[in-house]
């Protein structure tokens, strides 16, 4: 059971407790170190998380494969992290990173290479790469 | 049934067709438009995304609580979306805020006040605020 204590000990503590969702995931945010430009969104396992923390690349899980994956192990667009960061709930984190070559599959260097505006039929995207 | 025809409208086309996990919803990464510093990470579903685009205001929905809210409606705490930007696979969101106040629920301006590194047994936390 969660309680009151567990969440306070969990935000304003100092113990790592990621706290997994129903597929085992927390989220993570993977942002240029040096442009500070988010380049990715993906999801890290309790063995992504602690082959990234140990390592110092980024290790991410697929939800779509359902495989443990290294970043860049087929592309060579590694990602090293320069820090990881912990939210205040411990279910998402945010690595800056120095991104070898683009990170989207697509081959841009950022996934979020579409804006979205308010058109005058609902959303309508535009591209900014 | 989806499609690789399917997969490429939705990675390269300027439709607006997001893409909702099993509980209807899609991430979202709200950044500090100023400092690009990243403030938090939450979710929206169908309306909270049409809410933003239209009203330029951030709304999300709240799994823990199972309703819609726009940020700072109690806290005062609102965020202004300078753009939003979407993923490639579009089911992630990336809005620029101009964020009043606090982003996190605990007073501090950003949700990720906590660095993650690689102690002598295992990850080990610290405050960065």
């Amino acid at each position: 059971m969660s309680t009151a204590s567990d969440s306070n000990d969990r935000e304003e503590g100092l113990k790592f407790q990621p706290k997994f969702d129903a597929s085992g995931l927390v989220t993570c945010v993977a942002t240029d170190a040096g442009t500070g430009e988010v380049l990715m969104v993906a999801h890290m396992n309790a063995e992504a998380l602690r082959k990234t923390i140990e390592s110092g690349d980024a290790w991410y899980f697929s939800r779509s494969r359902n495989v443990l994956w290294r970043k860049g192990e087929t592309s060579g667009h590694t990602q090293r992290v320069v820090e990881m960061r912990l939210d205040c709930d411990q279910d998402a984190v945010w690595i800056k990173v120095e991104q070898t070559g683009a990170a989207c599959h697509t081959g841009r260097r950022s996934c979020f290479y579409r804006a979205v505006d308010n058109g005058e039929s609902g959303a309508a995207l535009s591209f900014v790469d």
